[in-house]
């Protein structure tokens, strides 16, 4: 018997949703490096001694603006890669497409305006705490539900 | 042909396994943030100006006990994630399934004691390097045992 | 109607080469931990005061050589774990094997030249820039390539 990915593909609508938002959130972490990058030039701030005699720039690790970056970015490995591994247990769980779809979408604006209020530009709280809790509400719904389901 | 999620569940008692793990260890975590939150305001150490300002607090990033859970978290994410990510790929060696599970529950077993002895009744080493350890030869193990099946 | 992995396995060639290289870098990301280690002790320069009393050492978070590996380590999160889950994306648009084999070997390669150049031997620039910049162009081609393939 063959059994290609397409198949899969066709049978499970919810596998091509994380699949697609899979690519949408790499593309959205890999910008974090280019504005870690972008801060290290602005700011003159390497970050260890080859880069700076390379740069004919000053070795530094604690510009704000650098530093802010990196949170985010860190953030972004707490929460991004513990929703892609989540988010694939979750599809398995038989959820609604359209459902499943619109929490992929919400965490992903959500992950999107978290970075723009965080490291773009600079926004009084709550908008970055609430920004993070849309995702963090979402993430634990779905490792709840994947949870209880497989339970037994 | 139709091949449905729930044929392959059926088929792979592992990849339920895999699933139920991959679940519970997310939620263990998100406790991790929980956690970092709770010893930010018990110390009054916010790691950002907007957040001291927002909060009425004091910005710090070397209060031990914030930076404790800290470290915890980020040994969560050189250790769960990469286990995730090589579980998945173990599963594929035919491995038996109640010695899969033996493995799962022991690597999670292993990584909810060290978060206890590391980040919420600190305990004298070797209990946080022991219970690192745990996580990090079962890890190996099926790192290698899937290296090995692979390679041909 | 049954469907082992076995099948899957055997119509779609390109999983095969992706649980391949996912053992081979979890393996390479373990053995970060282990050169964290080895400057800690070389330096005498443990995380923590538990370790320190344990060890009989000293606590120091600002050693350069120790510094150096962990700022390696992070690197790899930032990467390997993305191209880990991008790649999975990947191997669903129906790629060429052999090209796939070609983009995972060479990430690998490029990943493995990044630690020996930054921390093993420290080399001058632009080594571990290069080495960094084959993986982040192979990662962006994958995620731009799913993108596109997923978008409709």
């Amino acid at each position: 018997m063959e059994v290609s990915f397409e198949h899969l593909l066709r049978t499970n609508p919810v596998l091509r949703i994380y699949l697609f938002y899979t690519a949408v959130l790499a593309l959205k972490m890999m910008l974090m490096t280019l504005l870690t990058i972008r801060q290290r030039f602005l700011n003159n701030a390497f970050v260890c001694e080859e880069d700076a005699v390379f740069l004919r720039g000053v070795v530094s690790r604690t510009n704000e603006n650098v530093e802010r970056v990196r949170r985010g970015h860190r953030n972004d490995m707490e929460t991004i890669y513990l929703f892609l591994l989540t988010g694939f247990a979750y599809i398995w769980t038989n959820p609604d497409p359209a459902w499943t779809n619109s929490l992929f979408l919400l965490f992903t604006v959500g992950r999107f305006i978290h970075t723009f209020v965080y490291t773009i530009v600079v926004t009084p709280q709550p908008a970055r705490g609430l920004s993070w809790l849309v995702g963090y509400v979402i993430m634990g719904y779905m490792a709840l539900k994947t949870l209880i389901y497989f339970y037994n």
